[in-house]
C-alpha cells in the first residue's frame, strides 16, 4: 500500500487505527474503507489511495479536544476552525499523524484525510469519495442516507452536495454556526452539477 | 424626514415607491414599515430612520434582472452577489437609488437597505431591524414565521438568526447556492445570541 511503495503495512495501519478508537468507530471505518474503494472504482480515483485515506480519516477523532486544539495549531489548516464546533478538527490532524506518524506524502491522500470533516472547494476526485463514502457507508443511518446512497451511483457531485447540504441544514436546526468552507464546497458542488446539468440539455 | 432634515417627504417616497412595485408589493412595504418602526422602538433604533429604509427597501425589486446587474456593477457592493441569485441583487441597487434619486445621505439608512436581502455579519440595529421587518410583516406568511415573530418579541439576534437560517435551509432543500455572506451574517448574529446566554448564564 502507501502508493506502491510499501512504507506502512495495510495492516500496520489497522492495527493503529484498532489502539486509538472504540469498536464501533473501527467498524465504522472498515464501512468506510469499503464505501470508499467502490466510489474510488466508480468515478476514477486510485482504490488504494481511497483506502489508505479511509483507513487514517478518524484516527485522532477520540484525542482530547486540548490536543486536537493544540494540533490544530501547529498545522498549516486555516486557523479559523478553531471558532466552529470542535468535531471538524480531527479531520485536518488526523492528516498531520498520517504524515508524521505513518509517513504518508501524497497530497492527495493528505486532503482526503485533512478536509473529510470540512469539505472545501475544489475538491479532487479522492477527497470527494473519501468525504462521501463517510456520509454513505452500511452503517450509516440517518434521514435521507438512502437518497444519498442512491444519489452516489449516479453522480458524485450531486451525491455530496446533498450530504453536506443536509449537513449544514441540520445544523442550522439546532441553532449551530456552520463553518464557511463547508458553505463553499456545497456551492461549488452545486455550481459544478448545475454546469453539468446544463452541458447535458444542450 | 430623512433624518430632520425634510430632504425627501414621507409622501412623496411612497408615490415613487407606488410607481415602481405592483400593489400587493406596496402593501408588503406598507406592512415592512410598521414592523421596523415597532422593532425600531423595541430594540433602540431610530423609527424615522427604520421607516424611511424600509419605504425604499424593494423600489428596485422589479426592475429587469439585467438593468439590476448593471446596476450591482456601478455600485461598490461586493461583486460575487452576481454570481448568486438575482433575488439578491435589488438591496444593493435600492440603496444607490435612494442616494442618487432621493439624496439620503445616512449610511445607515443606506446600509439597512443594501443588505435586506443578504444580510452580513456586524450588523446595525438598524440593519437588523428592517430585514427582520421584512420577514415579519403582517402580511407573510411561511413556515416559521410565527416562532420568529414570537422571538422577535424578546430578541432581535436570535429572530434574525432564526429567519436568515431559514432562508438558507430553505435554498438547501431546494438545491440552490447560498450566498456566502449570508451564512456569515446568521453566524455572526448565533455567536452574539449565544455569548448572551452565556453572559446571563453566569
Amino acid at each position: 500500500m502507501c502508493m506502491g511503495k510499501e512504507i506502512v503495512s495495510r495492516e500496520r495501519l489497522l492495527q493503529a487505527l484498532r489502539d486509538e478508537v472504540p469498536e464501533h468507530r473501527f467498524r465504522h471505518t472498515l464501512g468506510v474503507m469499503e464505501a470508499a474503494v467502490r466510489l474510488a472504482e466508480r468515478y476514477g480515483a486510485d482504490p488504494a489511495k481511497a483506502e489508505m485515506a479511509a483507513i487514517l480519516h478518524d484516527i485522532a477523532k477520540y484525542w482530547p479536544v486540548e490536543r486536537l486544539r493544540a494540533a490544530v495549531q501547529a498545522s498549516a489548516f486555516p486557523q479559523d476552525v478553531l471558532a466552529y464546533d470542535a468535531e471538524l478538527w480531527h479531520g485536518p490532524v488526523a492528516a498531520e499523524v498520517a504524515r508524521t506518524r505513518f509517513g504518508v506524502t501524497d497530497e492527495d491522500v493528505l486532503n482526503a484525510i485533512r478536509y473529510h470533516t470540512t469539505g472545501r472547494p475544489g475538491m479532487s476526485v479522492l477527497e470527494k469519495v473519501v468525504c462521501l463514502a463517510d456520509y454513505i457507508e452500511p452503517g450509516r443511518q440517518f434521514p435521507g442516507v438512502d437518497e444519498i446512497r442512491r444519489l452516489a451511483e449516479a453522480d458524485l457531485d450531486a451525491a455530496l452536495a446533498k450530504a453536506l447540504g443536509g449537513t449544514i441544514a441540520y445544523l442550522i436546526s439546532r441553532g449551530m454556526r456552520v463553518y464557511p468552507l463547508t458553505l463553499l464546497a456545497y456551492n461549488d458542488l452545486i455550481g459544478a452539477t448545475a454546469a453539468r446539468d446544463k452541458e447535458g440539455g444542450g
